[in-house]
């Protein structure tokens, strides 16, 4: 049976377990050359296939989808998206494989980071109040 | 022999060397429960003895230090910040053990992370340009 849709939930709708996340910066003189927002733009892109798609699922205007990736572009010894010119689809967009290379790394050090220090997440999440 | 103080650099003042930086953020309910600002402030209240030097140096007005503490206080089992009531001083602010606890680690899993992903992040930097 389904509940009926005007009963409140019981609870907060949100959970109220917290959530720990690791966010690595790399910056150089002061600006963040790589950073989670560039990560998941490139993500998107890999996902969508284009800048406008992937801007559109992350809320974003075209435009400021278009400025990060320049900026990263510019930050990295190759670019990290390619971009057809014209074409059937009016030119898609893809990750080199320096692209794929910063996804991967970027992901993979979150990832050991988090097993690294499971113990004291652990320990950390304890002085926090249920 | 000094330089003379008029002549510019001859590079750009800043390292160009990227700096990379794990920051942890402990959030529930879409909240920073716990992220780097309010670990800076802590040791900045550890280091000075009160909140009104803390906040002075970094910058901060009173009024944000002190809703931060709040709002960090609220999230944790046990108060960080001891806050003494009047005395000879005026009454200063010390960090209590949880206060302590909690800064040891943080700082901690953000050491332990550092050098867990060691190899990947100097991989990473091999892909920014010079």
């Amino acid at each position: 049976m389904t509940p009926p849709p005007s009963s409140p939930p019981a609870g907060p709708v949100a959970s109220p377990e917290p959530l720990v996340r690791f966010r690595l910066r790399i910056t150089r003189d002061g600006q963040v050359a790589v950073g989670p927002g560039k990560i998941e733009l490139l993500e998107a892109v890999q996902r969508t296939g284009s800048i406008t798609a992937a801007a559109k699922s992350l809320d974003m205007s075209y435009r400021r989808a278009w400025l990060l990736l320049d900026e990263l572009n510019a930050c990295l010894k190759a670019p990290a998206v390619d971009s057809a010119q014209g074409g059937a689809h009016g030119g898609g967009s893809r990750l080199t494989e320096a692209g794929q290379e910063l996804v991967r790394l970027y992901r993979h050090v979150e990832h050991t980071a988090e097993r690294a220090c499971a113990a004291d997440i652990e320990r950390l999440k304890d002085l926090l109040a249920r």
